[in-house]
Formats: structure tokens, sequence, C-alpha cells
């Protein structure tokens, strides 16, 4: 169904790599609304996915860029700006990788050669888009930027590594390019911190399984899927939420405002039964 | 322009006095997209207000209702659900007033009894209105339940006295039931602190004007105004933010993420000169 | 060990029942730092307790008051002052008490009387005490306030009830006095946010032993014993801490900033495979 | 006055350039309380400051070290534990400085080499030592790292700049390793968020003077001086805060949890007037 939400708007989209991406599902919902998209990737990503298919379906061109070159963000804004005829209204950032969590570098023993590569990929590329749009004055006024976080920036969780530090890093961008760019442009700027999804970059991470199901349990409405992700970032890039900005926004069913559930204590309490038998025979 | 954001939708809107009420502009804009409504206020309000107006054009039915009495809320209930022929998908509680603030009774001298009325109104009133709906099971899964919130919930202001536990307490009890209604019947439940705004309650807190241009100053895209609470207020009641509840939303250009803005002081460092040359003059 | 760290400073302490009582250990522990006391709590406790030994081996006094009385507090400030000569330095508030939780009335099926009560009693009383002291000014400049308060304001977990909405309340009453009595007099005003801990009062609440072993998992530093937070409650009395105020203080070993330990997950997994034995076998 | 508060305790303190530095007074303090200290610095801000004056006045050495450099800090460490003979108890990080800022390179137009050392100096250091201490297993059982932040790290200020991400990333960076230390050695780590102090790094950001004024009055006791955060960060290094971790504590007179107090907005509306009047004379 489709509300005609984003008619008439124009908008960038980072990080589509295939159908799994919650990227790509916000692409061909902002399609759907009525957008016209430009899709890009690192030219490694855009060889190993499928972001063509998704180019084809909503009638994108793909413009290569590694986010993290200037040179190449200067490019991509400029070829997206002559595709639409001038200056758009959208930005989506769904990018983040850690070295250190590839490698198998523990919190502990982190390499800072792939630290500072994890903070750049996953953090300050967003403030190089920004910084790269605004030079250009490549954002209508009341544009909408969404990068997409995660609640290790808030709470630490076991396995997440240094990205939670970049994730506090990219949600710290967002505020302080939030006041620079809306005082002068109106363009808001926001991250969505989505529940765990199953994309190929979340399936890298450590228990992430597991993590999922007491994430699950511990939500209300359980875990938000990329599909639901999609609809509420259309909600952010629409003219319904123009006052909205330098926000972080829970999208995880409720998990961020729980303590302990029932239904995930009701599991621990097995957990612990069990515990407690192995001790007992010891 | 609509969307049809909430077409086949219906709701329950408590709190509209009059035209610069944000409940009004959330009723008009509702049935704009799609929404059949219903309106309800203490009979106080109804007389002092212009209510019946709203209703005639809405195609609304208004029924009187003081939102701190069980029955009053349970006969509102079962009226809308007749009216509407079953269940329906959304409430928006606007509801706030402090006898200590309208008495003019500071915070360090509040009266009991006053205090004990302002929770009620302001914040427990909002227990009392969802208890019902979940007793009378009224609510269709995943609809949605939004209630208007200040940051004075986080941070103190001036003024704004008892008000600012009122709102601390109706943002707690938005995330206690959120847990409750969300794991069992999908019901979502939100607040929306929103900008200051010139309603008729507004108006009555102290220094309000000077305040306001405060946070206008202090917001990058400068403060939301109740036509845009209202847009906003309509993702919250759409498809499109299922997942998101038990949060307390910032809708007001970006000031909860201020420390300060250049545009303010430079209004403040001119009030620093005054007082410098006033010093100086002794 | 004692470092004198209270010497000279006078205060009054609500809420010990007995030696399990966090309010017990903080008089033991402040009257070793040097402080003399005035005990206090309802006529109802003094009985069923055991505060009279506490009063003789701390070699203070015990002034029966319901703190949700303003005569009784007003009666308990005078006779403190009366006992200490003039004016003292600190407060502790370690009141709660849910009659819904007592009764056994659900938080979508609560008694709005009992509600009441509850905030009357784990909030409100906050107020009162606070505003009786300062409208007798009964309190030295930089004299120091604390009240206990637990994680369930910010998030939900499951049994815990009203009382999350009162923790809230109180929690909000510390800011809102915070600024007033800070202003003026610089009394600084703070809450402590303490693990869940085995008082007489924790081990009413609803699966409190497995909220225990799944807080203590999830804190690096394990739970905080309320030996520590006696500690940790003296540093909040002491001259160390003026500038420290308004703020809700976590000591709970890390919890409040813990998504997901290692040692909790691994828990949790067996409880997961107990589910998934369970569910092949049907 | 002392308390023998840290008898017995050896610790390591980073940042001391003169007698305005936080760090200094944090030495003196600590080494009243009874600490053993050593001192450290880059070797420029050891020939800019005064820091062997502070060391001869303390009895403690000075290691020379740049804390970006693993090298320098793996020597720091060693020659640390071989100045005490062993394991030490604490360690301050007082670190920070952008070149964005000292080139009046503007949050919209940064150098990204300059963003990168803004991140190593003032964040990434603070995880090197942490690293270094942790793999030379340097600190006792419950040992206390303390690193100084800024509210920027939450709150946009104009002027603060690219210091406010790294701020961000600095308290992730303590939320991250608290976690791994506190589980494997009971290592508690926090991070001050401090006023803004008039040291000689402070003073060098943009319109410091009025931001002092603007956060003085709205601070209910005034803004935190060097002084006072020197008493704060003793209480976090003494036995009694043992289970306090992976906090951001607020040390700032109430700053943090005020939207607006009488007092400042008493000055904006001089402001205001003077604002009003130009306007009306044009």
């Amino acid at each position: 169904m489709s509300y005609n939400l984003l008619k008439g708007k124009k908008g960038l989209i980072f990080g589509a790599l295939n159908e799994d991406s919650i990227a790509w599902k916000v692409a061909e919902r902002a399609v759907e609304e009525g957008a016209e998209i430009v899709l890009t990737n690192t030219p490694v990503s855009i060889r190993m996915g499928t972001i063509n298919q998704l180019a084809e379906a909503c009638g994108a061109i793909v413009v290569p860029a590694d986010a993290t070159s200037v040179p190449d963000l200067e490019n991509l804004i400029e070829k997206t700006m002559e595709h639409f005829g001038g200056k758009f209204d959208f930005i989506l950032h769904s990018i983040g990788m850690s070295p250190n969590v590839r490698k198998g570098r523990t919190y502990d023993d982190l390499d800072y050669d792939f630290l500072t590569k994890t903070l750049d990929i996953s953090a300050i590329s967003f403030h190089k888009v920004i910084q790269v749009a605004r030079k250009k004055d490549a954002l209508n006024d009341w544009a909408s930027i969404v990068a997409l976080s995660y609640i290790a920036a808030q709470r630490t969780l076991y396995g997440y590594n240094d990205m939670a530090d970049a994730k506090a890093l990219l949600e710290s961008i967002a505020r302080s390019f939030g006041y620079i760019y809306g005082r002068e442009k109106f363009v808001r700027i926001n991250t969505v911190s989505q529940s765990p999804t199953p994309t190929t970059a979340g399936k890298g991470v450590l228990g992430m399984g597991d993590l999922m199901d007491y994430a699950d349990r511990n939500s209300p409405l359980g875990n938000a899927t990329a599909d639901d992700c999609a609809g509420y970032v259309l909600t952010l890039f629409s003219d319904l939420t123009r006052k909205v900005t330098m926000q972080n926004l829970f999208h995880d069913g409720g998990f961020s405002s729980m303590g302990m559930s029932r239904r995930a204590m009701t599991l621990y309490e097995k957990g612990l039964e069990v515990e407690y038998q192995d001790i007992s025979k010891r």
C-alpha cells in the first residue's frame, strides 16, 4: 500500500548490499511512496551484492563510492545532483564495519589501525557525507538525513566490541551537525536505533542469534524487522516530521525501555534451574 | 494535502478546548487523513471552549467525561465503541492542569491536595484511560496511544512547578503500561515531548513568552507549532510506526539536544552587557 | 575503618526497620564517620522492627513520624533541631511501599486509592520532608539530601508495578526541589539508584530472587550490597561532593550501562536449549 | 583538611600542565589524602608547564609520555610499576585537544586528519592507557579509572566543535572497557562531566567566558571549580565508591538537570529588551 508520502522527493541511499539490507527495504519503500532515488555503495559491495537488481526495480542509478573518501563523495554528490537536475531531499546512511570484529580482536586487544578504520567507516563517513553535501549545497531546505544506529551506543553488549564506540560517535555527529545544518538550511539529522536485524552485517556479530532471541523476548512488540524499519524511516523523510532533529530514535519494539520482561525471565529461570542442577551434580 | 495515512482508522481524542489546542489540530488532521474520531473533554471545558464547532467540522460526536473519573471513562469508552460499532485504533491524551500553578503556590510551598489533583488530572488520568480501555478490550491490535509531555520531565524550568513532576509520572506510565499492553495486544504507548506551545494552557505558565523565545532561539529548526505537532502525532497513529513503543519522543526543533546555540548566546551577551553597565553605574 | 568523613555533621535518617535495611547501614556508618544522627520511622515500623537497638548502638534518639503527615514531619523536624541544638546537615529518605503490590493488584488492574498511597508514601513524602525542613530553615548551607531509588524509574521490570512510577516521581522531585533549595541555601538533593537489595521491602517484590541473580550476572562488579550503598551515601553526605545535585546516581555494579553480559547470556542460552528441547518433544 | 581517604593507594595522573589544571588539583589532593602518585604528560607540555614543581611538592616522579603512543604508554606503565614496586590503584585521564578548534576550522569545514587527531588525543588515548595497563596487569583489584568529560557529549554547545564528538567517544569507551575490566579484575571506569573550567585548555574554547557565566547562572550551586572537581574525583578513587562503574557522573552544580533558571532568564530578558529596542529603532 502506498500513501504517496514522499511524492516529488528525491534521495540518496547508502548501504544496500542485498535484499536483507535495511537500505534495500528503504529504497523499495521510498520508491513505492513516490520518491526518486540514487543508490550507492563501495565498488566491492556492488560486486559482492545484488544492488543492480534493486536499481533496475527502482528505476535508480548506482554510483559507486567509498564513503570514507571525500573525493568519492564529491563525485557521488555531483552525479546525484546531475541525475536529479538539482538539489535533493533525503539521505540514508546505513554503513558499518569493524575490522576488529572481523579479525576476532577482542575489546581489550584492539588493533588501533583497525579501530581508526571502524570509526572512519561506521561514523566519520557520516560526517563526510554531510559536509560534502553541505559544501555543494546539495540539499533542499527541510531535507532529512538519517543514519542507522544500535543501542550498544548506550549499553554494553557482549561481543559488539568497538562498534559500540562507533555508534556513540555516529549519534554524536548527528547532534553536532544537526545544529549547524538545521539553523542554516532547516536540514534535520537523526539516527534510528534499530532492533538487532539479520542483515549480512548483523549476522557477523558474535552470538547474534541468541542475542536476537533475547531482544525479541524483552521487546513487548517483538524485534523490529528490516521492513518495519523501512516504514519508520519513511516517516522521517516525510514532511510530517519536519521539527524532529538531533534525536536518536529507538525503533525496537520497546526493548530500550525494558529492564526485564516476564517472557525473558521465564527462559532465564530455565537456565538457572539447569545451572543449579549442574552445580548440585558436582 | 492528505496521504490517507489513517484511512479506515478510528480514534478518541482528549483535550480539544479551542482552535489553539494541539488536540484540536490533531483532530482536524486525523480526519483529513481518513480517520473517524470521537472527541471528549470535561463538561466545563466543553462549555468554555468551542469543541462543538470542531465536532461539526469533523463529523464527530462529543462525549463529555472527566478523565479522572473511572465511571466517566467507562461511559466514554462504551459510547465510543457504540459509535464506531466496535474497537478502535488510537487515543490522544492532551490533558494537564496544576491547581498549584493556578493559585500561585510555589514549589517550596505546595498545597498537597492540589498536588494530588495535579498528578491525578495530568498523569494518573492517562493510566485510567488505558486501564478502562484495556478492561473493555476497546482497542484493536496494534492500536497507538499518545500523550503530550514536556521537557520539564527531564530538566527543571523556572516556573513550571509541580507540572514537571506530573510529566515525569506521565512518561513513566507510558513505559509501564506500554510493556503490559504491548505484550498482550501489540498496543503501543508513547509520549511526545513538544516545544512550548501558545495554547490556552501553555499561556498560563509563568514567563511563558520569554521562555518560548529562549526555546526558539535554542532550537535549530525553531519551536514546533501545534500544527507541526499534529503532523507528527499522525505518524505515530499510522501503521508506519508499529514497532515504536515506550518512548518519549522529542518534537521540539532540536531543543532537547542543545546546550547553547550561538543565536541564544548572542542575546544572552546583550543581557550581560546591560548587567555589567548597571553594575558599573552603582 | 573510619575516615572521620562526617566529623561534626548531624543528620536525620528515615526508614531503618531492621539490620537488613539500607538506612540501618547508613546510620551505623555515618556514626562511625563522626556524625550525630536522629532516627525516624512510622510507629508501626518501630514496633515491628528493631530500630531501638540501632538507636542505642548509635547514641541516637528515635522520633516516630508518618512521612506522609505534614504535622508529624513538623514535629519531627522540631524535635531533631532541639536534639541537635540547631540546624543539621543531611537527610536520608529510604521509604517505599505499594499497597497494589502487597495486595497483588497487577498494573492493568490498579486500585487508584492504592496508587495514590503508593505515590504519597514512596515519592510525595520526599517533597513533604524537604518542604517542611525548608520552611523551618532546618538545614545548614551545603546540606545534602539523598533518597533511594531504583532503575525501574527508567526501565520496566516485570513485577515492579506502580513502584516504577513512584520512583520516577521521586527522582523528578529531587530535580525540581534541587533547583529551588540549591539556589537559595546551597542544599543539594540527589537520588541513588541502587542494585536490587534483599531488604525486608525488597524481598516483597515478585520474583526478586531470580531478578537479583539476573542483575548480578549483568553487573560487571556484581550487585551492590546494602553495605556498599551505605559507603556510597556517605560520600554524598560529605563535603567532597558539594557540587553534585539534581542527579540520579546509579550505584549498581554497572548494571544500568549493560545491554547483555556474556555471563548472563550463557545462562540464558541454557534456558534456550531447554526451551528448544521442550518444543521438539511436542 | 585530610581524611586519609586514599591512604596506602598509588596512582597515575595524566594531564597536569600548570596550577590551573584539574589534574594538578587532583594530584595535590590525592597526596594530601595519603596517596603516592606518578605524574605524566607529553614532553612538550612538560616543557611549557610547571609540572616539575608539582612533582617536587608531591614527592612524585614525572614520566614523559605521549598518550597516543602505545610504546610510550608501555614505558610509562613499566616505569610506574617499578616506582611503586608493583601494581597500583587509580588512574586519572585529563587529556583533550582539537587541532580543528585550534586552527579555527568550523564543524562544517572539518579537516579530517585533524579530526582523527582530536579523537586519538582526546578519546582513543583513554582506550590505549587502559589496554596497556590491562595487558601489563598493572592495576590492583578494585582499582578506579576516571576520565574528565563535558556535557557537550550529550548536548550541542556553540563553538565546542569536534571536541563534543570526542567526549561522546570517550564516555563510550568508559562503558565498553568498564564491562571488560570490571568482570575480570573488578576495576571500575567512570567519566566525570565537569562544569566549564578556566583551565589553559578551557580558555581556548570560543566564547568560553560568556558560556561560563551562562552555566553558572543556570547551576543552582554555581559552576564546580577545579578544586571542587578534585574533591569529587577523590571519592571515586576511594573504597567508598567500589560499585560505581560505567557511569558518566555530572559534577556541575546541577547544570545538566536544568532547563532554565530564573537567574539566567532574568539576564536573557535584559538581552531581549535591548533586542526589541534595536528592532524598534530601525
